[in-house]
């Protein structure tokens, strides 16, 4: 007879986050670059894993990547904490700031993890719903942070799944309700019009999250950052298991860091391709809402949502099923990959709504 | 003027593990392997990274590694569950079956990660210390598990840093008193005699940890796993972050595994040398304890242990400084380390003690 122990009570995992992988020949389902990083940056790399001491720890500091990281984005080493993707970021700063007692707020419908990884860190989650077009209204935003007192507010901008960005007013109001830290997850920033980042210094409470999945291509890599005061960068170092970030990962961002231009590029053909896609998303019976992300939320209109993704899916055209999330009902969000991905995309739904 | 929030009250961070890093010559601390790994593995694996995806994810289910470990084991994938080090194994084991008002149980001394990442999930820990010469008694062990009720029961052998090795009778006595997972962490498994492996089955609540970082000579890749009832990878496969495992890690580790008589080779000589390292140790006025680790604990007689350490830095010698640590005052522990260091760090140590 089994005697394993139950799990904690309070984990609120969610069932359908955890979802099969489903092959596909187009595959525009987790916001995916559709471009390989540069030929140049796999060579470098090349070259320099033929160099790690393998045999012993890391950097533990991290320092030539957080040196690298800074310089981009023109702040101090001290104000950059690098992990392995922005969810082990999002997991330092809860388990930091967060647990038992302690209260997260997610406007939603946003990023799944936020609330997933707050409570999996024993942090109470409150939630907020977004307001129409899925825009947030700076009073409704300053009076829920009020309302909640969250240790966390999470913001997402552009917001996935949706690709809003927020108005420069939404952060200055969570900024001067909150007495906890404010997060700006901008996975997407790169594709946006405009970023937090500069909002940073030492004495804000603000920590802006980025990530090297979508921008840089490197989604394989598992690489993301906070940039933030430095004591709260203190403070997650402490709580980030030591050696997190091994040798390759931390010598690949670098040298990622160092062909920027080419992330630029790619970031641009993207944006343009962005423009060419909702084009071809409004001559069909769909609505559509704007997008500043590598990806665009729509809602066929009069079918169902799900039927729709399992037409798609049918002509091998893998989409992500938002339809049932709630707020998200009958919605599909659908990755900018290349002008073919894309044409092939637009032709099968054409078809599945036909 | 500044408004950061308060981290959590509870965090329990331990200051003193936060420490420098230090650099010398012969750098003993940490008890890397002081042996590359195979030239192979190194060729095998510059040839995989050039096949990577780096736009994609990764596998997120780490099929073709938790096979690999699998088989090397004989158990099935569905019982391996592989993370960013051990501590992350130990981390997700903390969040699964951890937090407020639940308790893990350490015998100290031993691995201060345990209670640290205990502490960093807002776990009570409770702590027992270890009899005469660092051992455990498995009636001791069944009356602290009575006792404390813990979720998690953390033994460590070898144990860091004593080099213990547990008698079977104590993990015996753990599971039959435990209503929680008894954890074995086998870090340094393969350099003693016995290892708790054989006892993992599916209806048994005890999980063995490993890691790639010791006799792998792979402690820059940042990779250990769980052996464990599939139940309980389960929940932890559930617990972990998505794709919490990088493309190139997975594909190294995987190639490692392919390496095994390479990394038998080296356990085996570090074995040897442990023995030298020992007779060397026997020689000076220290009493040395016992070890099947790649490390040796000992305490110079009549001589502070801090001022001992700071003598062996000046000679460009680095152990680990554990003379501070509650029942281990006074000792140091040294790594075992190729024939030349050892010769080393024995020569400073008899200038030292002279």
């Amino acid at each position: 007879m089994s005697r394993l122990p139950d799990a904690r009570a309070d984990l609120g995992l969610r069932e359908g986050y955890h979802s099969a992988q489903v092959d596909a020949e187009v595959r525009l389902n987790t916001n995916e670059s559709p471009f390989p990083p540069p030929a140049e940056w796999r060579e470098a790399l090349a070259a320099a894993v033929g160099d790690i001491a393998w045999e012993r720890y890391p950097d533990r500091a991290v320092g030539a990547l957080r040196a690298a990281i800074a310089d981009q984005h023109g702040v101090r080493p001290d104000q950059v904490f690098a992990a392995n993707g922005s969810n082990e970021v999002l997991q330092s700063l809860c388990l930091a700031y967060g647990g038992a007692g302690r209260t997260a707020l997610t406007f939603e419908p946003t990023y799944a993890l936020h609330a997933h990884i707050a409570h999996l860190t024993g942090t109470t989650v409150a939630s907020e719903r977004r307001g129409r077009d899925f825009g947030l209204d700076p009073g409704a935003v300053a009076d829920a942070v009020r309302r909640h007192d969250p240790v966390l507010t999470f913001l997402c901008s552009p917001n996935n799944p949706t690709g809003t960005v927020d108005d420069p007013a939404v952060l200055d109001a969570a900024l001067a309700a909150a007495s906890g830290l404010v997060v700006v997850d901008e996975a997407y920033g790169q594709f946006a019009e405009r970023s937090a980042l500069a909002r940073v210094d030492d004495d804000t409470p603000l920590v802006v999250v980025r990530t090297f999945s979508k921008t840089w291509s490197l989604a394989a890599l598992r690489l993301g950052y906070a940039i933030a005061p430095a004591p709260v960068v203190q403070l997650l170092e402490r709580v980030a298991l030591p050696y997190h970030l091994d040798a390759c990962k931390q010598v690949a961002g670098r040298l990622a860091v160092a062909h920027e231009a080419a992330m630029q590029e790619r970031v641009a053909a993207l944006v343009a391709e962005r423009a060419r896609l909702l084009a071809g998303l409004a001559a069909l019976p769909v609505t559509v809402w704007p997008s500043q992300a590598n990806f665009v939320l729509f809602r066929p209109e009069g079918r169902d949502g799900r039927e729709v993704w399992k037409g798609l899916l049918h002509r091998s055209v893998l989409v992500r099923d938002t339809s049932s999330w709630p707020g998200l009902e009958g919605c599909l969000r659908v990755t900018v990959g290349t002008p073919a991905e894309d044409d092939r995309f637009l032709a099968a739904l054409a078809e599945v709504l036909a």
